[in-house]
């Protein structure tokens, strides 16, 4: 026996229809490279997009071809999302900070069609175009380029309908070592998902909110904003570039109350405040991810009077697998255990379930204090990576994340390391995460990096690299001294070395794999 | 082609792992019939629903067969619906106050095998027994009997699993006229509606959230309340009996912040308020509906510093169809203003969308002015009742509420009459509901009815029946003087009629059927 309720098919289009109709006024302000603010609202978006889906099918895109994009945020590349999805292609972000080897190898494992472009990123389209072998048209978003092709049609257009689990986007993720791996979402994972990230415990997203995505539309597709804005009706505020001292005057002069980025964004932000006095004056909800949210970002931007939500996910995970937004006893609680409680990454909203597990993959407590691999699943999470011969997951479907975390009973997770990075001592796990921020607490030292090294009894030891500050004469003993104030004692490190540098990934993260090839053949003095 | 992300169909038992995994600890507090107060948690409701899934199992129920309910609200009746749904059946949630032979009818065409009820329902029960053809267990939830049925289970036990189109909860509704009809939700349909209510434009739930819904569980769901607070992990406070003065202390002490319930809920609060000097403290989102809030209680709420969330539905919508949110502009408006907004009925949620059609079918203009069939399509709208040989919605699945209402530019909806009460002349349509409320305005006027009689060139004249305020002597002139301030002129009625009173139905709103019934052959005296 079925029931008897309506049915359709949950597409993507049905947002933009949404936003269009039900808060068709509410808009959509572009703040572009040469300083122009233009203002278009989700009515015009939606007319844009039904043109771009015309003008895509003039091209020769049919459903299930790729459409590449390769730009910063704005009003165009919001239309070029909901024009390609509306026409039954898949949308293709490229990030284009990427190395030219891995852009050569997305645009043509991706077979993109037609290559959508931000002039500031001619130079790469230019350099890339002998090595890109499945784009045959290429549009820039400027200089009336994009405005020619939607010119040119009347917007006369009905979606392309379909099952809800035909693709409509691709992002690829950029592993440290093998080729990018593409995610490609269905309509049904990204409105399932959309409809999640309204909710108040994730980006608290209505009609009200006034919403700035720092986190760029090719970065973890966008977390998603492009897609739970238009079900909610928010006004969108894009910048095409990240400069915070145009974002803090943007956030001021449109009354920004929801914006979303990396930490390091935030570490701009600060900077400008400094400098000039000034602060994002109408900010209620700030979002942080893409790594970790250090505990004084936290504390700084609560002290603005503005809600944290610090966010953890991936590519993988459409992004959100989990939102540290207020826990149920908020109101109870002093400044400093909010901030406490901030710092967890949070719960999963309904949809994702998460798991630890060891070595073995027994599934681990969650009771605080043990750690494991973070797995998760759920109907917005990867199964099968793009043009891949087999699944990703358990057959119970559970992802491997690649990272180390504790559950607490509460249900808040917190990562406590990359497993590629956790140190093995004798069949437990020693975080490298907590032993590098235990030392940079102690005085003198600048910053540290713990990997684990071949040890005959316990197969790895820690070893911990430091730099010192200038001038500082920190001796490993008042390193020791320090640290074991704070780890488990079987922690400590065996050896501590000083060094002038540390290597660090273009994000500004340790390369963890450089240092551990360099100490791959290092013998402990008394192992 | 098909995307790659995993999926699991979108069944209502998730939710219920969810609450229990995630918030497990957030409590469910009842206040029973004679005061006590107990308390459960997400944890605890899991477990029993498991166990009475196994009891049912027992009894011989098989997924797909139907289990009543005749209960107030409370851990129990919660646990009923989980643990229903969670074996594969589907819940019934029946309406202690309808007639006998609705009683008897909706029963017996449910074919339930299960009734659960409250001990204050035996009477009904032993009443009604004889005529329940279907039903061969009947479980009290009181005086042990539901927990002695559940005692006997482990909880051992995995949810049935299913496509996502099954159905899980079933509910009549009471038509003024012809049996009662039911309407048979999907897991789909509850499952989008569920994750549609949390959002801040709608219930605005997270875990933070206490919330106490007044409205019965067995009144169009429950308003969908129990699915969207476990999805949510809100704690729920249940009173099984709605007794002012028993909600304010409850409210009070459980620090409840979301409420949910009819127009005379807060009546009769109010009441208590003047009576007691007492009030609800802690409340932050008060949502009404079932029947339109009166402005002056909107005001009253909104000055207590509690958002007012107008919501329109009915049963055959799951129910959420629009609901009135605070508006972009919201910060900008006078208190006024903000009361002006709230009197509408607000704006439809993604998900659902709404037109307004005349005599002809003919779609008019959402401009604020035109006024309309109300008709709403969408993934939790109702297609065909239960066992009904057709679909009750047109070829493109729009459903005809039987409200009149006009649609704003801004997307927001304003109930303006129901159908049938709609007064025709001309070709035009004339809104009893406004007369009346603008005849209630005038000094000396009680209460008013408006109806349309025959009028040979008009096809309908509307004619107002008034009752005089005690002592007063209005006059028809004064009251035409009063109504040509607030309606169009040819709107004023060609007779006002002074009545001593005038039927109600049980909910004590106008009873137009027995009035209309009574003026048939009323003949104008200048027609």
């Amino acid at each position: 026996m079925l029931g008897t309720m309506q049915d359709m098919e949950l597409r993507v289009p049905r947002l933009i229809d949404h936003a269009a109709r039900e808060h068709g006024m509410r808009e959509i302000v572009t703040r572009w490279f040469d300083g122009r603010v233009t203002r278009s609202d989700w009515a015009g978006i939606h007319r844009d997009a039904r043109r771009l889906a015309q003008a895509l099918e003039r091209l020769g895109v049919k459903p299930g071809d790729r459409v590449g994009t390769l730009a910063m945020n704005h009003q165009h590349h919001l239309t070029s999302w909901y024009g390609t999805i509306g026409m039954g292609g898949v949308l293709h972000t490229i990030n284009p900070r990427l190395f030219d080897d891995q852009l050569a190898y997305i645009a043509n494992h991706a077979e993109d069609q037609v290559l959508l472009y931000d002039k500031m990123f001619a130079p790469i389209v230019e350099r890339m175009k002998p090595q890109w072998t499945t784009i045959r048209h290429y549009v820039c978003f400027d200089d009336g380029e994009f405005d020619a092709l939607l010119d040119a049609e009347d917007g006369d257009y009905a979606w392309v309908e379909g099952p809800e689990r035909e693709p409509c986007l691709l992002c690829y993720t950029s592993g440290t070592t093998g080729d990018p791996k593409g995610v490609l979402y269905t309509h049904r994972s990204t409105m399932i998902h959309a409809l999640a990230e309204m909710q108040p415990a994730v980006f608290d997203l209505d009609s009200r909110g006034v919403a700035l995505p720092v986190v760029p539309m090719f970065h973890a597709v966008g977390w998603g904003l492009p897609f739970a804005g238009a079900a909610a009706g928010v006004k969108f505020v894009f910048s095409a570039i990240n400069e915070a001292k145009v974002l803090c005057h943007l956030m001021n002069s449109e009354k920004v109350t929801h914006s979303a980025g990396v930490p390091t964004v935030w570490l701009a932000m600060f900077q400008h405040m400094d400098e000039s006095g000034e602060e994002p004056r109408h900010l209620k909800v700030v979002t942080i991810g893409g790594s970790a949210a250090p505990r004084a970002m936290i504390e700084r931007i609560m002290k603005m009077g503005v809600r944290v939500n610090h966010a953890w996910g991936m590519t993988e995970t459409s992004p959100i697998g989990t939102m540290g937004a207020p826990s149920p006893d908020w109101d109870d609680l002093t400044f400093d255990q909010k901030v406490d409680t901030t710092v967890r990454q949070g719960r999963v909203p309904f949809g994702v379930e998460l798991r630890i597990v060891d070595d073995e993959d027994v599934v681990l407590p969650r009771d605080g204090v043990a750690s494991g691999r973070l797995q998760i699943r759920g109907p917005w999470i990867i199964r099968r990576y793009f043009r891949a011969e087999e699944d990703c997951v358990t057959a119970e479907g559970w992802f491997d994340t690649g990272d180390v975390a504790a559950l607490h009973p509460d249900g808040t997770m917190q990562i406590t390391d990359r497993a590629k990075d956790v140190i093995k001592s004798g069949g437990e796990w020693i975080s490298s995460v907590e032993l590098e921020n235990a030392a940079v607490g102690c005085p003198g030292v600048a910053e540290a990096a713990a990997i684990g090294v071949y040890h005959p009894k316990w197969d790895e030891r820690p070893i911990l690299l430091v730099v010192r500050k200038p001038g500082s004469s920190v001796t490993p003993e008042e390193i020791t001294a320090h640290l074991v104030k704070h780890v488990a004692k079987w922690w400590l490190p065996d050896e501590i070395h000083f060094v002038d540098d540390l290597p660090h990934t273009a994000t500004g993260k340790l390369l963890k794999t450089a240092i551990r090839k360099q100490y791959k053949d290092f013998k402990l003095a008394a192992a």
